[in-house]
């Protein structure tokens, strides 16, 4: 628990008024805290050893009552089917704050987080539950929506292992694999989108309860850490279950046949979650974040004939089948010449990534639009491996494949996924003891 | 039909290259040009008189199934069931387009948008169904989403009318009605987010359904109007029929609760719909829709204790009662003293406004974060009226309620939105006959 006295910053200006339930410093009133001290204070759903547990109401009538356990071998938001809407936010820690506070802010985030993937408030005081004159610790706009598939996915950036002056105590820890990511042929970066000491991945099916866990966990960082940026997104650019469809992206082709889907263990393991060999411990079972803004020069690509389409891609727009034939899912063919050799299907590939595969969980956003009239738009990309060293191989080969030529890699951050909290403990954990 | 002659803006730079259905000037295949002018080419849906009428597949077993008719006395999208999402696009016509641009777009736009509400391509040739030595007409990325429910709804703005030299030959019909807002106490209006000669209100459940709208008819458009700003939205904020509920707003509090529902013929008839008599006839059924994007503070607002929360707004913030008792739906009794004179729901109730009300279809949007970590979010206000009246009436009492503490207004737009096209017609056919 967070010594409260070491912040002198409060919430609220106005809780000082009174109340049954004063809030601490944190944003978090007190019986919340206490909860987390003493597990999540919530009858536990079931949670299943290693895999995450999709839990659904006994009576589950509409996608609001869908919710997946927050504690677990790995965090939830990895394997979990892909929601349809994306709220992805980076932090940074305040500068002068300290280890205590990003322990406890980490602890509050976990408490918080595991209450609303049950479709509760922040805490126990809610929105409305607590005293008439604090502010509620809840913003309430997503009071009756339900869980609607909230996974809450929590990482930790470079940033944190070597700030000044070793402030957060946590130098000799760093995971010698969490690096700024190197330069990549074409990009085009914005540091005001790019990085972060801390992210945090909130996908559901509902929008508004993306929105709201975001809003709710950015105030309860107060004075801790700060909103760097943020990104909404909608339509899930991957599937990691069987029974999904393969969904579109903003070039209208079928994105994500090949990925990694959540019931191949063996793929899990070779390609996405992080070993005790790999090190260091406190990583084992986790994995690692990369995220990319990749902006789409769709005006460009809606005015290529459909062949150029379909050769850049290497696959058929309409069916999604690789250009040697076959249906969606059958392995393309690089012999005979039907699908080129810059193609983007070719260069993402495991036969030339040396066997090399990747957990991707992308969405599109579209941001409105320019000066010129063009929609502000791409593709969210976001990547779960073992080892960044993946991520960095299949980007230095698909920087030069034929679709670079219609789209600028505009974001970007790595982040280090700790593995699932354990009950009445909290993300990251492992890190501090 | 235009005269193509008079375009000589190509869409697609490579369809010169052949292809056995050549494209027009305008960027929609001829066979879908010429299905436009033989009526909308597909099986037609049956249409209520009057109504809009919800169209469900027979065997509708998704939400992509749901689809409205375009066609109908009133355009869809004012009374139709709110959806989840909104792509909400203001077009300015290029500096030489003609009165025959502004007509062949409306055209164009008609013969899309009837295809789109169905769920199909933007014409018969759609994203791969033409020639592989053209641009696809359709970007593609909506395929196998269905129709999800959407409506497209059109607007013509104040600035057609009173263009250089009357080069579109309607100044003559322009509404009394149709004027710039006035400025409001508190504007802080942002001329580039606010506007616009036309507009395009795309309305589905989905929200990737919404965007290829939008994304396509701006593709129709090119050389003849372009995109001025567009707006994302999602979580309605407001309900059109008895058995939706009531959602919240990013203050957390219900809204919509008195909103006109789309039964209520008698107060549709008295606040909605633009009759004969209030001229022009080429108006009759149609209405006017008034924009505001307001931004919320919602840091500030956090951080009110909920007493006072309850008191800016007059209602109960978890059940949205009025602080005067009762439910939800219990009529608000501003005798008494439990609901403050300045409080939102007193300033908006038609008892302070000489019975006047009107028809709200607004979305929560969040666009991101600012450079000081606080999200860009807030209410994206649509309202539609018999006359733009009612709302500047409404408004300039609320830019004085206790709520605009915590809210800038920085978008405004106003168009004129025809009444529904007639089978083998287009919206805003009756402004040039």
């Amino acid at each position: 628990m967070s010594d409260a006295s070491s912040n002198d910053h409060v919430a609220g200006g106005d809780r000082a008024v009174g109340g049954e339930e004063p809030a601490t410093s944190h944003g978090v009133s007190r019986r919340g805290l206490l909860g987390w001290a003493l597990g999540s204070g919530v009858a536990g759903l079931a949670v299943g050893g290693g895999a995450v547990a999709a839990v659904t109401a006994a009576s589950a009538s509409t996608p609001g009552d869908v919710a997946f356990a927050f504690e677990g071998a790995h965090q939830a938001g990895i394997t979990t089917p892909v929601q349809e809407h994306l709220h992805f936010a980076s932090f940074d820690m305040m500068p002068r704050a300290s280890r205590d506070d990003l322990i406890s802010l980490l602890q509050d985030w976990s408490y918080a987080a595991a209450r609303m993937v049950k479709g509760l408030d922040v805490s126990a005081s809610g929105a409305v539950g607590g005293s008439p004159e604090a502010p509620p610790d809840d913003t309430g706009e997503a009071q009756g929506l339900g869980a609607a598939g909230l996974t809450l996915t929590f990482g930790l950036g470079p940033g944190l292992f070597d700030a000044d002056g070793d402030r957060f105590g946590i130098a000799d820890r760093r995971p010698r694999a969490l690096a700024d990511l190197p330069a990549f042929l074409g990009d085009a970066l914005d540091a005001a989108r790019s990085g972060g000491d801390l992210c945090i991945q909130a996908c559901a099916d509902d929008p508004q309860v993306a929105v709201h866990a975001i809003r709710n966990l950015s105030r309860i960082a107060f004075g801790r850490a700060r909103l760097r940026w943020s990104q909404l997104g909608f339509g899930r650019t991957s599937r990691t279950a069987a029974d999904q469809q393969t969904p579109r992206n903003l070039f209208g082709f079928k994105d994500g046949t090949a990925n990694i889907l959540a019931d191949d263990e063996e793929a899990l393991r070779a390609h996405v979650w992080t070993t005790a060999d790999d090190g260091p411990s406190w990583m084992a079972g986790g994995s690692y974040l990369v995220a990319r803004k990749i902006a789409m020069l769709i005006e460009t690509w809606d005015r290529l004939r459909l062949s150029e389409q379909d050769r850049t891609i290497g696959r058929e727009k309409g069916s999604g089948a690789p250009l040697s034939g076959g249906d969606e899912f059958t392995e393309p063919s690089f012999r005979g010449g039907k699908i080129d050799e810059r193609s983007h299907v070719r260069l993402a590939h495991p036969t030339v990534n040396d066997g090399v595969r990747i957990l991707r969980r992308g969405y599109n956003y579209v941001d409105g639009n320019d000066d010129l009239g063009t929609l502000d738009a791409g593709l969210f990309f976001l990547s779960y491996q073992r080892d960044p060293a993946q991520f960095i191989g299949i980007q230095k080969r698909l920087a030069t494949d034929l679709m670079s030529e219609y789209i600028r890699h505009i974001g970007s951050g790595i982040w280090a996924v700790p593995p699932g909290a354990s009950k009445g403990s909290y993300v990251g954990a492992g890190l501090f003891s």
